[in-house]
């Protein structure tokens, strides 16, 4: 919060050396990992926190509307639907981040393939494990409540009314950049070493990034900025309008997860600075 | 988040042993405990915790009934109780880990019974302990307000009309298993081990797995997943319908804890790998 | 949340020391205090943020009643003023710990007082300080807007219709005892000896037991668990009501953090066995 | 929360040392910084927190408004309002703290000015890079949804009927004074020492700091307490009332900080000592 972050950035010119290890850059395909266990390790549990996640964001969105009908003011209200979506991804990245690293989101795993964080077929593999456990979710919600999941929307993402298809692709894409650039600051290995001395709860930022998007861009389109989530609503509600902006929801998230992969690697990492080369800078400038 | 946790994970080869301590299972029954002033301190602290549980929660749903029958929108709303029982739980959880291992649900003592954290003898004892400070807890309620408290439902956990039993037996099973899983990966001994760099603060992802529980099933069953809380209100309650649906919140919390520690004991930590054989891995895979 | 946690605290038994310095009792009259600027600078802290504390909760109520007179539904909502009492307590600890220990109620000061972690002269020091603060909070609220004051009823604490002195007495005993037995949680130097591993968060568990309290007893007394915050309401508002009921927040509170203390030393500290001798015990049971 | 706090201040009197290093005050003007990437750098990333902030937060309250015509009681609320300013905050000191030291408000820059954390050009900087961040985040907001945005007020600042310009000016002066004394005490250098003991998670109660003043003030100004944040809105709004007032929403935030900064300066860092004179005092007293 203060320029003081810096000065500890950087330690005396005696200490030439980076204080931290920058993990070397994820293979674009690697065929090792594929006889590996902690890759379908990883899967499932992606599959699992998705599934939860859809699970109970969209129990608690039908379970709110069913109950508010009879009685306006009861149910837990858009701001509890926008803390199930944050509080949710935030158990979530919190019990999978050890596992799967806690993308629980395709979008978030592109960004993280740009950065070759992740191998291709590891990328691949996760968005198909998380598509298929928010099918999943959202199925059990319409198993235990057929007639209310109909009634009040499936949980399906959507322009709401007086709203054109480009402010909904830009709410998405301003939405998932929100998300992923949280997630990129959480996962710098900077940070982590900086955070021995001052540590962080990573997965809490990540939930309230979810959070806050979400009580901006309810009543605009729902909001997606989770393609896994806006496909598995739309697979199990499976009516025309879910189906016509499905495309919304995965073009906006990933530009959106695009530009904060290239706002970090370009920007906020400083790898600006060989491309420029304008600027006489310090080591770790 | 990403999977430079994992490469954080896999320490230079040369470090061949683990950078963790796993405890040894607790005996099934374990006779010197009970001579150890130690456990009964953990009695006392889990049955002060599961009263303290029920007081402020089962008194927050009858003082906002109480106050929105005057007025729709004044009371803390259904949003409020949902913060009454995952901000409990995580205050108490943080109160009471170094003395108990903060159970305060019989759920979470039987899934870490299940995975030998803690012997035969200390889990019926906890569950004991547990039920008998949640019927005081809901006692106390009662006894400040008897009238509002029978006019408004003791706070009783039951189906909604409109659900059959097995829907109600599923949310409580999967609402379990999310609280379950949160509490298996906040006390894994890997990530202790881990959080001397990257810390964590176990008690609140815990207490917002219950939180988020309860915002998605409170419509349908009021949301149970505590054994002890659903038995106490029953005890104090003390109507047909209280006790007709009580055994969903006995069987379906079980069967939740169960699931989840089967899911982290030969998923998540890998034991799988040692029964299926097919795999080839590494040490720490 | 597990016994594993027991499990770390008994190293290998070579190692025979604690692992935690316990601090010296306080002194009950130190003079030499009264010669130093940190006391000084703890009172002025101590003022400041008590003055916060009832500045923002005051005019968070108040604001509430004026905007929900138009529409019912606008408005931050009890929940909302649950969150004002509970956040600024977070924030403010957080602010003043490293200052005066971070009390802001005379109530904490008295637990403190009771287990020797402050001197008798600086407990009521503390406690003048903080009544001053509560009341310049509350006056500026009533000076911003006199008649919205009045009229909303001043922030001040009082039995709601329908319940008893007994009913109220006690749930100021309840609530302060959450509070009290947080605090004692949250510093116990056994709990920083282990933190250093498993680092906490100490201001938030103990920002959320205020938040849980309100949502409970809001609609009971207005909840006060907190002398000065109730006497500062009294003093500026000055009308019968206030007055009459005034003693309820004071001996509820000091009883309630009587128990707290007595729990905490005679029970969870573990010096109960000293005193029952009967249990045979390791070093750190 | 307890005077040991304190006592773990006091180290043995042989260690004569601080165990803080204080960094040296920045230079009123630093040529030198105008060469150096990080600096475009940090300038970039509060423009694009700024951006952020105000997107989310103004869509937020339009949507809101917008929502709630129809239906009184649906929308998240002024509670989902004021959460957006402060998760918004949270987040974003979060993510570019380690890259601008997460300003995001020229109070907090003007605050750390005053007490030479940051250079005069770096400072004047910072401001403009926000107030044009605040512009764009607006515009986006009118961008996507014109008509409304027009309808609902912009989310420009404004005194609320029946209050006069003293009382506006006293609520953002106080407000900012919260907000830029918890940033003090979370980037105090000798808390940082601590705090590899007893760490902390500074972002969080700076945005719980931004929550709270907002649930307190949004029924008197809107809540400003950033004058980026109100010039950004009063630019893109563009109507007289926001311009009548606009000036409230600078004065009153400077004064708050420059209170903030000599409060934290001359009493709780204790430089008063050398003043006053007046007292017997121990090196770290």
């Amino acid at each position: 919060m203060s320029s003081e972050t810096e000065v500890r950035e950087q330690p005396p010119e005696t200490v030439a050396a980076k204080d931290y290890t920058e993990p070397p850059p994820a293979p674009l395909i690697d065929i090792e990992e594929l006889g590996k266990w902690s890759l379908y390790r990883a899967l499932i549990a992606e599959f699992v926190a998705t599934l939860l996640f859809l699970y109970v964001t969209v129990a608690t969105g039908i379970g709110y509307m069913r109950v508010s009908e009879d009685d306006k003011c009861a149910g837990v209200g858009t701001l509890g639907i926008a803390w199930a979506f944050g509080g949710m991804i935030f158990i979530l990245v919190y019990c999978t981040a050890g596992i799967s690293g806690g993308h629980i989101n395709p979008a978030v795993t592109f960004g993280l393939f740009l950065t070759r964080k992740v191998s291709l077929i590891r990328a691949i593999l996760y968005m198909v494990a998380q598509c298929l456990g928010a099918m999943c979710g959202v199925g059990l919600v319409k198993g235990f409540q057929k007639s209310f999941y109909d009634k009040y929307g499936g949980g399906a993402n959507g322009l709401a009314i007086g709203y054109n298809t480009g402010v909904g692709l830009g709410a998405e894409i301003i939405g998932t950049f929100v998300l992923v650039y949280t997630v990129f600051s959480a996962t710098d290995p900077k940070r982590n070493a900086r955070d021995s001395h001052v540590p962080v709860l990573a997965p809490l930022p990540i939930g309230f990034a979810v959070f806050m998007v979400h009580l901006a861009t309810i009543p605009i389109t729902g909001t997606g900025i989770n393609p896994a989530r806006s496909l598995g609503a739309a697979v199990i509600y499976n009516k025309d309008k879910a189906w016509d902006d499905q495309w919304i929801f995965w073009v906006g998230p990933f530009i959106g997860a695009a530009i904060a992969a290239a706002y970090y690697q370009y920007v906020l990492r400083a790898s600006a600075i060989k491309a420029l080369g304008s600027f006489k800078s310090t080591t770790n400038a």
